[in-house]
């Protein structure tokens, strides 16, 4: 079987949740389209690095990315850093002919995104960005139901990515609430995912036109090496430094298919934890998910008689996408872990079989363009074009 | 006990509903405020009028409007017909003196409604305009928490009000798919109601951003009398005349407090039936609500203990406003019919007390600028401040 | 038309709902299969029967039941009184030759059910059992599912009734907590409507087998004239006297056609205001219904595709049973009036057809003979069969 | 760091989920108690232990079972078989001082549960029983609400576990349902796993009342190495052989502490994929959960004020059991997988600790007892003492 030798740079809750999707790729597809082997993993420090060896199983550490893309017996550079980094690597990486996994956003900006984009064109190797969300059975399935045409002509989608772990003023101010680091906030941070999901169920973005806020505009400082997210101590009595991204996004969208949609995305929806999702509709059907229950996905068919009309909670297992290889029986619960497998297995058999990932830096690029459209329609206040 | 005599014009769907309304006024609260008396009922031909006043229980029919207004015996009309006919009814009701209900939206565009409002300003009357759906306890009780400060300073407010009767291409091309009727689709008719809704918990609408489409431009015309909504026979083969109004609408909303918003409202949502609501996030909570639901009420409290922080779905019943009028155990089922009757109670009480009710023509005229700033929106493609 | 004059005996909640069930039938169902008139209305004192009269709008009172039964004038008798009076009330309206509409259940054992019952045996009268909550729509619909074999054989059934305003101990000692004006606790009083709805979806039961238990033992008086139920005043303070019936009892069932079930009734049940609803799988499809949440009927049907399937919730309206007559679009809102009118239809149409009326007293004797096995097998620790 | 040598018996589904665990530990809770090895993998022939190790990452592999256990370079013999292999594996591995990690249910019955909880007894080594579920991060949490007395005296519990795998006939005949290897159906799979939950947050379970049915009376043939369970193709045309096993079950419970309980288990519950959860209510508060929203605890305080009680859906994450070793965000979504990672770390921190771990073989051997008692309940029909 061919074997597939990884670097992972970045140890945080990304690198976590990657080194365990190619420790359970094998276990989930049998025979694997190839076996991924935890190779090498990188950090900043000696001690984060020889920690990340030992913690995800890797066989190798470094504190040298920059060594690690050119080392020969590498076949994949996996960037799980902060988005500051992703260009860099991801560039150094193609310049070395390695298949590059890459965390969401691409990069910080649109032309960001172009330079890494442009940096694989034209090599001999699988890119992919890390829109997890899409890879969740559910939404493969709801791809699928629209391919077919159950759901007819698509008309008009709402989506929302709303969290609440930086709804607290006193949620310290972690890498993604600079710009220098992040580009964006909720935009490029949630707003990125929902983004992705629309274009992967009704295709391409034309136009966007967004209201962009700012609520919270200052943060205590963050104590310690990563950021945690929900799990950081809230510090309200912390010195504090400003927020120069945008922490609420509501925008109207223009498909280049007909169809029409809005999308709210925000940091300051209390009670919601991850709510990622959508509701779509059809001339002959309707599709609603939220990743909160991200085992259901409720389908309504217009072509039911009208007394047995109802949304179906269709419990996703054996008979859908990536069933065989989950669990046997739907219902025992698909989780975050098990949605980053999935993709991990999109990586990993596409190189095996040679093809591009999907999605892959093209798609990556055209969301940072949306992004940055928002952004601009937010400044402008008005209907931006994307990629004008 | 005061007696107040009703003429009611109009014998359809919205006939129905207050003429039940009327008559469970005083077994839900006793004493009444005052008692409404359904004194006359009026529609087009004898047969309709006949048969109104013994189906919905008055004393005397009329098909003649313009007298039945000037009765003095009359107290208070009614008018329960298609938008165009609400300015003429309602201004020659004024100029008799009569208190006023007026099925809603107001009238077809704000001028119109302007003018409406005008012929009652300065009149020593109440007037009303039914956006019943405000009236539901879980709503009113959202209002509640909002005014305590239990929800803190309110950021985002995301309404919709999706529905399916008209989703078939085959429903019938009754009044509410017709310009010069309706005045708009979507928008007034549906739209509106979300619209007060935003209005009430979140305050003033300051600008709008719109995408307004027809997707079904023409229908089979309509048989019979009224406009059976969703019991209306589908009629595929029916012969076809144009839409000339809306049926998809969503928008983004600017208010004067400060927070932003967006509203999605829909004809052509499979599996929605009335499907009303809205989320909406402070700084220190949040509220759910769905009228498809409209028992329950879902609130988070950021000041909880966070292992204790989750949406409470809080089931009305006698601890909430109007619940010693309504039934004596949560969860007994409050449904259409019953916020009816609470909207009923705030007009008769209104009345008795010799104030103006809520909402009143104000209100339904600030709701007709909004209404027009967004037809105006969608066309001009950009924000349009309200009334503007 | 016909009419139907109404004596109404009893001006509590059950009066309220029974007098706007006779008030709404009309403009439901037009023509109404025959009119009922509130002729007069009686209650202990002239004070609460002139109240009954102004607020339920009937045209005569009176304090005199015995005399009302025998009022040539009267047609229907409806016995809307605690369950001490039912039997004496029943059995003399039945001597008068009225029809009979009878609160549940139908009395305090099942003897004298069966006195009740014998006593209207061989008349040619219509009577009725008030287990109103067979009568929701989405009920009535799933018994149609049934009926037409889309559920296939029935294999079990789970019922439940969970309520929480007696779970305070505060709450006060009603009739309702009184064997000798109640005859049980729980079993009765909310017990009886869930074996009503196994009754009529699954069939005959044969065999009980039950936990009863009375886990709050004395209560404080009940002050005022009328049970409030959920409404009441809780008087931690007030001087306290016994329960003597159950509050909680779980059993298992036995059905004549080979299903097996349970049911969970509770007055202890905090969070559920009033759960009533059941789980019922056969061997093509399965049906769960919450009167919570009425408007709603989960189904699942075992012959849709393997990755299609999937609980439907279907929201009755105008397809639905009885959804012409209600409201014209789903989702609108049917409460728990909407449901008492539907049941009235179902006495008047009886009436009006010279026939039996369902649930009849026949079937009100059954429940009352389940109950008592009830009883006796928390007794007994066994199963009990029914009518043994 | 210590490191733990693990052997594995058994590469079913079992396997696969137990080896993830494993694989998981160390990335989710660092540093670990110990570092579990994956050093052997035993299954029946040398093609599925091969399989086996390179797919589950083990370093060696056997088919000699009684040999491995023997192996002094191993600490923990994790037995993943079917159930008629669990005693004599056990017995096996306590003879020669392994901790011992062991599928569910513990034995095909309590005599032979009796001779594993000897062997084991009095030797210096910690042993668990697989019952997984109760290691779900909101079912940890219940019980800590218990604990702290938030829910005041606890009175009823009502448990389910619903499945429909097994609901087609045509479902082939695997172990599961053969008394020989399994012991007994319905009751021993998945009854057992509500009744751990039952005793770990209401205490012990003294008498039993049980209906048992076996609905379906033979099933085709199983072809393949593997028991696949929802993922086993349907074979309407197969041989068919007796199913001699249960397939539904319904119970009532007795608590030691004075609770009352039911408890419904089915085989034939078409919708429910593995619809495991209970609703609970004490005297100051109600508990519900469900394990198809494993993620969601629904918990109700009867100490709020009233116009605020509701349930709140609490979502679990950070603030809850186990939440800083999981994902950093509430709704990122824990899954089946994450519970079996907490659950192994209950058995490696227990090694590590040289304690006992919980459930572990005496629970394992009460369990039995009661699932005994069930089988012995539905044949006399009637209360069965547990351990009588």
């Amino acid at each position: 079987m061919r074997t597939l030798n990884v670097a992972m740079i970045g140890t945080g809750f990304m690198g976590k949740a990657h080194a365990l999707a190619y420790a359970g790729l094998p276990a989930f597809y049998w025979p694997p389209p190839a076996m991924p082997v935890r190779k090498i993993v990188v950090d900043r420090t000696e001690a984060l690095a020889a920690t990340g060896r030992d913690r995800f199983g890797f066989e190798q550490f470094s504190t040298d990315w920059a060594a690690v893309v050119q080392d020969p017996q590498i076949d994949i550079v996996d960037i799980c850093t902060p988005n500051d980094s992703h260009a860099e690597i991801a560039i150094a990486a193609a310049a070395a002919g390695k298949h590059i996994m890459c965390e969401k956003p691409l990069a910080r900006s649109a032309p960001e995104a172009k330079r890494m984009l442009d940096a694989v064109a034209g090599k001999n190797l699988t890119h992919m960005v890390a829109f997890n969300y899409r890879h969740t059975p559910a939404v493969v399935f709801a791809r699928k139901l629209i391919e077919e045409g159950r759901i007819g002509t698509l008309l008009n989608f709402h989506g929302h990515y709303l969290s609440d772990w930086p709804a607290d003023p006193a949620t310290p101010l972690s890498w993604r609430f600079q710009k220098s680091v992040a580009g964006s906030g909720t935009i490029g941070d949630i707003g990125s995912h929902v983004l992705d999901m629309a274009r992967y169920l009704v295709g391409e973005i034309e136009a966007v036109n967004a209201i962009v806020q700012t609520y919270i505009a200052e943060r205590p400082e963050q104590t310690g090496e990563f950021d945690k997210l929900g799990s950081a101590e809230r510090r309200p009595e912390g010195p504090r430094r400003p927020v120069d991204v945008d922490d609420e996004a509501t925008f109207l969208l223009r498909f280049a298919g007909g169809a029409v949609g809005s999308i709210d995305a925000s940091r300051n929806a209390y009670g919601r934890g991850n709510y990622l999702g959508f509701e779509l509709h059809g001339t002959t059907g309707s599709i609603i998910f939220n990743f909160e229950r991200m085992n259901e996905l409720k389908v309504f068919f217009a072509d039911d008689p009208p007394e047995l009309r109802g949304f179906r909670t269709i419990m996703t297992g054996p008979p859908h996408p990536h069933g065989e290889a989950l669990w046997p029986v739907a219902g025992l619960g698909v989780g975050y872990l098990d949605v980053k497998i999935v993709e991990c297995h999109g990586l990993i058999s596409a190189i095996a079989e040679g093809r591009q990932a999907s999605p892959n830096f093209a798609d990556g690029y055209r969301i940072a363009l949306i992004c940055d459209a928002i952004l601009a329609s937010g400044q402008r206040r008005g209907w931006v074009e994307v990629g004008a």
